[in-house]
């Protein structure tokens, strides 16, 4: 019997060459919006409604009575309630409430998927590792890890999460995919070292100037959040 | 002072994300044209002229009394003379002639480039590695290594390319680019074992059918045609 296949997509800008019918996409976003998703829900959220523009974000959020979230450039976009750190998002605020979030890349690859037609999406980061995998094996259908990337450059964090999956997973799946063998070996050699490591990538330059070392060192920690964010019907629930 | 910036693009459809003007930027196509390039021209070819179409291919080797050569998914295109292995071009059988050449991303990412404005484009391989190091640090101007990849996706023997430049000429470029530092990883833990290493890619498996082991591993073998092919006025030549 064959496997099904699994492949690695480095950039949104790449997605299209991927044939994303029939299959599942994991939406990835470390740095942080995957990771927040993760955490809200883990945290009791009724559900989080990921959202492309700021404008629809404040709509969505009167409309919904929800929350307003989300960031540009690691900052709180003006005219929203709050930022996109898992911190925020403890159970004491967010039991039974409903998130709309907006972020630079991870809510922009979801509604990419989407259009390209995935049969299944869900969101993934280190927060919620196992329970992604454990997903994609019972599921037993073709996976496409989607790095939700920076404004469509490649980034190490993202393929590191891809590469964390592979490393569990990769026994029930064809891999005939480079960026998969890539993103193995990255994790491979940086598995033990995760927290160094991370120190190194652009975007930790980018976020570690607003103080957010904990934050970032939350989102590469294994199964801290570990329940599976469905897309179904403009919501992500677990 | 600041050093030049590095930076890495691991597909064409990732070029115009940076700024390639004033730059030089590196064409990147391990598995073969820019082994060939590299080959034909250390073998005395007079001039590499790259097209994108076998239509072209034709036509200029009928204006200038060229060789016609280009493959598409490995084999020799009908209508040209040759393919796309550096063993097809021996000193005896180059020297002093023009050699029309198409590929199938090679070829399209150098003129991606030169419309992109890039500076100065170049081209290498592990055949002309060393070539390639010597004129980036004493140019002293910001660099792209751009790989050609696979119908656009990542592969890993361009990465690994760009990986052996930037581990021999960090010191003297500022790299804040994760596919930079991705690379750099990947060729530091395969450097010694390129050849076991190359026979797990994607691009190995295509190729490796047509009984072409011996030209792959040519082309990851460092400084065997060591010279620089330069693109001037439409001609790659030294």
């Amino acid at each position: 019997m064959t496997k099904p296949a699994l492949h690695t997509v480095l950039s949104p800008r790449l997605l299209d060459i991927y044939d994303v019918t029939n299959s599942v996409v994991v939406i990835i976003d470390v740095f942080r919006a995957t990771s927040t998703i993760a955490t809200a829900l883990y945290n009791g959220a009724a559900r989080v409604i990921p959202v492309d523009t700021v404008e629809q974000c404040i709509q969505i959020g009167k409309d919904t009575g929800g929350i307003t979230a989300g960031e540009r450039d690691g900052k709180v976009i003006e005219g929203l309630d709050y930022g996109n750190s898992p911190a925020e998002y403890p159970r004491t605020f967010i039991e039974g409430k409903t998130l709309v979030l907006t972020t630079t890349n991870g809510t922009r690859l979801l509604h990419m998927a989407l259009n390209c037609g995935a049969s299944e999406v869900v969101t993934g980061s280190f927060p919620n590792l196992s329970a992604v995998c454990d997903h994609l094996v019972s599921k037993g259908k073709n996976v496409i890890l989607g790095c939700s990337a920076w404004k469509d450059r490649f980034n190490l964090e993202d393929a590191l999460f891809a590469g964390a999956v592979i490393h569990r997973i990769q026994d029930h799946f064809t891999i005939h995919c480079d960026s998969s063998l890539m993103a193995a070996d990255m994790y491979g050699i940086h598995k033990n070292d995760m927290r160094s490591f991370i120190r190194r990538t652009t975007h930790w330059h980018r976020l570690a100037s607003y103080g957010l070392e904990k934050d970032l060192e939350y989102c590469v920690s294994p199964d801290l959040a570990n329940i599976l964010p469905i897309y179904k019907n403009g919501d992500l629930v677990i």
